[in-house]
């Protein structure tokens, strides 16, 4: 088995952490029990390892191909995908009134990391979809709603989202494709887009394009932004499929990871255009996009944790497996296998902690969410929906910067056969790369954590944030630790310091930014971080005291959470107060930028 | 062009920090001066960026393949080696007696450093060859270095390091090759070893392979191991080539990186014996190895630190040149170039800071060793080699696993273009990966470190360094600063906290190994990078020192190196006290192992 869903730490952290029975008696999420996610994950742990697992070294061997416009995709995909479709995992979180489950966020959650551990690539479909479902839901009419998501949820069609251009990367400012209005409300569609992921494949009978472009009298700049859909092939009134509309797959990138998952150049309107219709209002795409992209970063952390865990298990099964060397303390005389030798213990130790951390921050940001949609009154909706803002960033810069670092372990960890690719731990460390650029590079997301995030409200939901850190803190100092008290008294400390670096960094941006936005932003990464550093370790100090309270005191699994938060405590928060001192040093403005162009 | 070799830089390293005029007065060295250094880095610098460097990218395009027991190289590779041997460069540092050049070991080491820049896969085959050429001069009769030393270091052959078999990786005590005693002096010798770099190809016309065996009543153990020359092609009596040998390439590895350079497994005796040559005497060949391994070792901290310049010019390049976004500062209303960014601008120093810092830390070393070799009295010498093999894991631990960051940041300054293979950012990436595994990982230095140069001397030349640290933080006290005031005060304070961490771990390393290894063992890599982050801040400090002194005022190549020196202090620095922080937690032995086998 090349992975197993760690349910038992999943279903952890759904009832201890992000409290699963408060979620499931919001009005509309009554089904959305911790019954209900036990059901759900032990299906989803089934489908993952026993279906699309193993069609990831697969994808990364024999990818997606090229050829005359179409794209074939690595034999079994398709069928997976129709399988995909069938089990309703396309709908799960997506409303019932269109076919889907109307499950929570908080259950789809494990669902996805699921996927994404089990095969990033072959995950990319559906996650592609889901965007493209959000933003119809958001801004869609109720005819462009009927007509597309009733397939897009049931999996029979699947959804690209087209921002990006040659010139325009980060900078949709620079978005050149046009829209031109016809006489019968549709537009032509013109334009090259690049780096469409899914933007052509074989696996369903319509792929439904989200394409950003400009109406011939929109203003310049991101104000001028419209959303239209563009399917590949037409919809007729009756939803059966019409003529292949006036887009095509120019060719396939050759990338460093994910490479089943194919990346389109996509050429708009060769032929006369391609023929779009208007979501929602002209000049307001990038507001329509920017909701989908809040749900797509997040959903790019949970990849970032999924590979993480992907990386993890092989690394610990190797190092089960593999003899080598005489222990250090000469407790054997004979070789024994490598978990036993310190430094792969520290190793594989960091991966499980770095990614247990991740993980719990991003369900408790999924039950946000979740208040956030379905709590009866709206100023707990707002207050959750402001949580769960300031965590994405943090969800989606920190898991995919994390992964970087598990993955790499993960190869080490296999020494020399980590760098044979038939070994598979090198596939990881490929396709985790891509994480911390797309949907937005973690320099975005440091740029939304300062700006959108920290300033535009004076700091308010930091403050809140910070202060749920100094509860945890409190809680630790009043607990009845017993053999856990060396656990307890380092996890105070250290989580002591993290929130007074975080605490500091909040500060300096907000009393920084107006008169040297230049330092705040050489450090915004840093601060994203320490944030990430933090708020992980906060959890872990959460999952400490629960692990505290229901420990046995026999090796057990809250022995080993506590183990791993002790971890966590010694090993990884002590960044914290040196990403602070980064950050707060910028203040002269000196040694972050003071080399000039020429100088490099 | 694709890599210019910083010739400024490695001149400034070669006078200011490694003294270059001091080692040119010892015997033997009178011709290594600092305008022999000049001369021989333009040249060599002309080497690698017009003939070397282009290959690069087809090397990893277009690997070395195998085919019935031969491996063909990419094209071009076997041309541009012939060049390579007919300039002289394998034979830079080697004896004038067997035809090599006999200059300075700080004088081939930017050379080195070059070639991995410029072509890491096509440099491989250099450095193994240097490696064989090592293990002859210390331990062959006169009779095997007069017959294969003037022809490795010619160029004419190249040579091979065979060590690794499936069963034994990091731990030679497993190694099962044989070698039976023949009537005639010779031995038979049979096995099968992997991952032999340069194992087989068709750059050469022979290989001499340099063999790690067993001979029939050998002691078990690392004890019991011998070291042979098995050449490819015997060789006559006059020296010309003879008949094939029993060594047969099975086949080639398909590799995350460096796919230009065959990794070879082969196999020894299938037809009754490879004829191999018995290198000094029996059962001593793991001490010859670990003499060709420390060279070894402090070439691949070379080839991090080259890997890490290729990596950096390309971001360079790239951010220069990609226009995209409006300043944060509000300077300008049209997109600017990523280079104008802050972070950019702070991911972009960090690799340079990175790489600065860990090439004059390598220098630094290489002069040592020139005392080492050539210093009059035998107390400067021991002295010297005492500093230099002290420096050798930090060298290769931390340029190698710096040389990760640096060629992460990479990829993220070129965005979603570094995850495309044809943009050439992803190679380094990918090249990289081997350097902290290969001639042994980042565990096996740490534990050299620990146990072989801090341990066995209790500690004396940790304290000759420590002391080396102060004396700079002194001379940062007492100099005047003027306008590089901030930069010097931020220098003084972290290097002081860094040399704080430094003895703290020094002390507890002495204090702890024998009543807990395994809690050293277990902070032993951290103990490396902590070494690794103040000893290249050091550096970093003795250049800031010679640039206030020399500095014009005007924006300059000694402001540039102020600037980078105050990053470093500020942004790299602080990860010291972080590092001690986790390395001393390990006291009690709980965080760091407390989670047992069965937890994972």
């Amino acid at each position: 088995m090349t992975y197993i869903a760690p349910i038992k730490d999943m279903l952890f952290v759904l009832e201890e952490l992000a409290d699963i029975a408060k979620t499931s008696t919001l009005p509309g999420l009554e089904d959305a029990t911790l019954e209900t996610a036990h059901a759900v994950l032990e299906e989803a742990a089934k489908f993952t390892s026993e279906i699309v697992a193993p069609l990831n070294f697969e994808g990364d061997k024999n990818p997606s191909a090229w050829q005359d416009g179409n794209v074939i995709t690595t034999p079994g995909f398709r069928e997976a995908f129709h399988q995909f479709a069938a089990g309703g995992w396309q709908g799960i979180v997506h409303p019932t009134e269109f076919g889907g489950q109307g499950l929570s966020k908080l259950i789809a959650t494990p669902c996805t990391e699921m996927q994404n551990a089990a095969n990033m690539s072959f995950a990319l479909c559906s996650f592609l979809t889901d965007g493209a479902i959000e933003a119809l839901l958001t801004a869609g009419s109720t005819e462009l709603k009927e007509r597309y998501l009733p397939k897009l949820i049931s999996g029979e069609w699947t959804g690209t989202m087209n921002l990006t251009e040659p010139q325009a990367g980060s900078d949709l400012s620079l978005v050149s494709s046009r829209a031109v209005p016809g006489d019968d409300g549709t537009y032509a569609v013109f334009g090259t887009k690049i780096f469409i992921t899914y933007g052509e494949h074989d696996m369903a009978s319509n792929i439904v394009h989200l394409v950003l472009a400009r109406t011939p009298d929109a203003p310049a700049g991101v104000k001028g932004i419209s959303l239209f859909v563009v399917p590949k092939f037409l919809v007729n009134e009756d939803g059966s499929l019409g003529g292949r509309n006036d887009v095509r797959c120019l060719s396939i990138e050759h990338k460093l990871g994910i490479k089943a998952s194919p990346t389109a150049v996509l050429q708009f309107g060769d032929n006369g255009g391609a023929v779009g219709y208007l979501v929602g209002e002209e000049n307001r795409g990038l507001e329509y996009m920017f909701i989908m992209m809040n749900a797509a970063r997040f959903a790019v952390g949970l990849q970032g944790i999924g590979v993480s865990d992907a990386a993890y298990q092989k690394a610990v099964t190797y190092a089960k497996e593999r003899v080598q060397s005489r222990p250090v303390d000469g407790s054997s005389r004979q070789p024994v296998a490598i978990i036993h030798h310190p430094d792969v213990r520290r190793m594989l130790t960091t991966m499980r902690a770095l990614t247990e951390g991740a993980r719990a921050l991003a369900y408790v940001a999924a039950a946000h969410l979740d208040y956030a949609h379905y709590a009866a009154d709206s100023a707990t909706r707002d207050s959750h929906r402001a949580l769960y803002e300031f965590l994405v960033p943090i969800v989606k810069g920190w898991s995919t910067e994390m992964s970087l670092e598990v993955t790499s372990l993960s190869v080490q960890v296999h020494g020399g056969m980590g760098f044979i690719e038939e070994t598979g731990a090198a596939q990881f460390y490929r396709d985790a790369r891509i994480l911390p650029i797309y949907e937005g590079t973690t320099a975005i997301q440091a740029n939304d954590l300062v700006g959108r995030k920290t300033l535009r409200d004076g700091g308010a939901t930091a403050r809140v944030i910070l202060e749920a850190v100094a509860k945890t803190l409190a809680e630790l100092e009043s607990i009845d630790a017993g053999e856990a008290g060396n656990a307890c008294r380092a996890m105070h400390g250290r989580l002591k310091d993290g929130l007074k670096a975080l605490t500091d960094a909040v500060h300096f941006v907000l009393d920084t930014n107006r008169h040297d936005p230049n330092a705040v932003a050489a450090g915004g990464v840093l601060y994203l971080k320490l944030a990430g550093v933090v708020l992980t370790g906060w959890q872990m100090a959460r999952a400490l005291v629960v692990a505290v309270r229901k420990r046995t005191g026999a090796p057990d699994f809250y022995g080993a959470k506590i183990a791993t938060a002790h971890f966590f405590a010694d090993y990884i928060l002590p960044q914290a107060p040196a990403l602070a001192a980064s950050i707060l040093s910028a203040k002269d403005g000196e040694a972050s930028l003071a080399l000039a162009e020429d100088d490099f």
